[in-house]
């Protein structure tokens, strides 16, 4: 029993749960809509998800990790949550007395980076990884000396707001330049929209169909073919790239993993962000190049991640 | 005797030994020039000087700790150095068996970055660091969990090689855009240098007197009061701020600690630095905000950092 944990993953639409074994195998898994704009509502839902999961499974008293979108602290406190109205929220604390267990509480995208490198794609790395989440926005998560760097204030592996490009374009965050802003999914739609309203899109291009074009949309087109999308996540993979010299320059870690809806790309955004990211890592012959990798655990990252972070303490 | 280490920093033109408390005083000390371009020469200093100290404190076999420039990877071994005809220089294997005593060998900038944050501006920290060298070019060194990040071959922070302008001025490393470009005594000189033949140099002005204008002589107009040289230096200051915002980003630290020749300057670099940090940093009333502080242990830093890094192991 003591190698098994719940997972539970809250993102702003929908509420995942799942039971781990410790090499991250999902053995059931359970999934409900997240109640928007209710708060009460949430923690509610997540204590349904695993009492669901423990009657069905006929465990009880696991070990249970969380992953919510936010600025959670080392007390498991969501100070911040993007799309949930939690503030200052004792989330660990009020799901350890809803549910008598043990709860870790993380955030979603470092939940996500856990799982891809204990039994993801960083599987084989000794103890250091940079992950990227290339989605709507850009998330990270960090793994040096075998452990998550979380910072002071359960802010660390914000790779979106590495700065690649000072004076650049506007960020959601109200800045200029951040990786976020040209590296994204975001950023693949709005680059679309300015070829588009420059007249640079070639006819037939399915890029000149309904809008808006978005993230998604620029990319299946990519992956049809579409040589005008494909150039724009070649432009967007470039960018991708420097965002991760500059963090193998800070960092020296072993490998870097990309995930998030973006990598639905595959090598489109992937190829263009090796070749950018390799002309800018120092010291070329007298080190080891990180491999530059895609993520592996799709959708179930968060869950399964969270689990382990319960087992891993 | 196991309160005491000596500490030996090798500099591209001087060599400085100290015999260090576990506290990071420094009881005596010992310098000598740098044998350039000798790599044997380099190593025979090097053991003279320990020998040196030794005999005159009268102490025997006690840990060395050595920092020196260059890429040094896990086994102390030098894979690089800039300045130092040492390429894959087993420097600790050798020195070790020269004194018969255990030796530590790190880069210079995590020896002055541990110096720092054991018992210097970040003695306070609980557990993370970040460290800024700022001289002719921009080194780095990263406290996380109470320990240093040397990165899997001895390449991590390289914080100079961050890229915050994209496709902007070139740098030594042959990229563009990177940190060190922006926010070093280099640039500090080049930017003044750009002023003064676009013709933008008041009369009068120290900036307007003999060639070449570097960052130690801008530096010294600007402390003497030059206007000129106060603007240049807090626009790059400026750009050291986008630095440092994208670290603090990257790594929720709880100090940043600013070192290096450049620091002359003083808050003439720092204000502007923390101001543009500031406006960058993500989260703000959700996160605290570090502070951004001078280095305080100056020359020593690296003889310091190095003996308490055989010390603590």
């Amino acid at each position: 029993m003591d190698d098994l944990a719940i997972g539970v993953d809250i993102g702003g639409t929908k509420l995942a749960a799942g039971l781990v074994t410790a090499d991250g195998q999902v053995r059931a898994r359970t999934r409900r809509p997240t109640p928007a704009g209710d708060s009460a509502g949430i923690v509610d839902a997540a204590v349904d998800a695993v009492e669901d999961l423990c009657a069905r499974e006929d465990v009880s008293a696991l070990p249970v990790g969380v992953g919510a979108a936010g600025i959670i602290d080392r007390e498991g406190i969501v100070r911040y949550a993007p799309n949930i109205p939690w503030t200052d929220e004792p989330l660990r604390a009020t799901l350890e007395k809803r549910l008598g267990t043990a709860v870790t509480v993380d955030n979603d995208a470092n939940a996500a980076a856990w799982g891809e490198y204990r039994c993801g794609a960083a599987r084989d790395a000794r103890d250091s990884m940079v992950m990227l989440t290339v989605g709507t926005g850009v998330g990270g998560g960090l793994v040096l000396a075998g452990r998550l760097v979380r910072g002071v204030g359960g802010l660390g592996a914000e790779f979106g707001h590495l700065i690649v490009s000072e004076g650049g374009p506007l960020c959601g965050c109200g800045n200029r330049g951040c990786l976020e802003a040209v590296a994204s999914g975001t950023a693949i739609g709005r680059l679309a929209m300015g070829e588009r309203v420059a007249g640079r899109i070639p006819d037939g291009s399915p890029l000149l169909g309904d809008l808006p074009l978005t993230g998604k949309s620029v990319t299946a087109a990519a992956v049809a073919g579409d040589r005008a999308a494909r150039e724009i996540l070649q432009d967007v993979g470039r960018w991708l790239g420097v965002g991760i010299a500059s963090l193998v320059n800070a960092l020296d870690p072993e490998i870097v993993v990309v995930g998030g809806g973006a990598m639905a790309a595959g090598d489109l955004l992937l190829t263009p962000a090796r070749e950018s990211a390799e002309a800018r890592i120092l010291g070329r012959g007298y080190r080891t190049m990180p491999a530059i990798v895609p993520a592996e655990l799709a959708d179930d990252a968060g869950l399964i991640g969270a689990a382990l972070l319960a087992l891993d303490g």
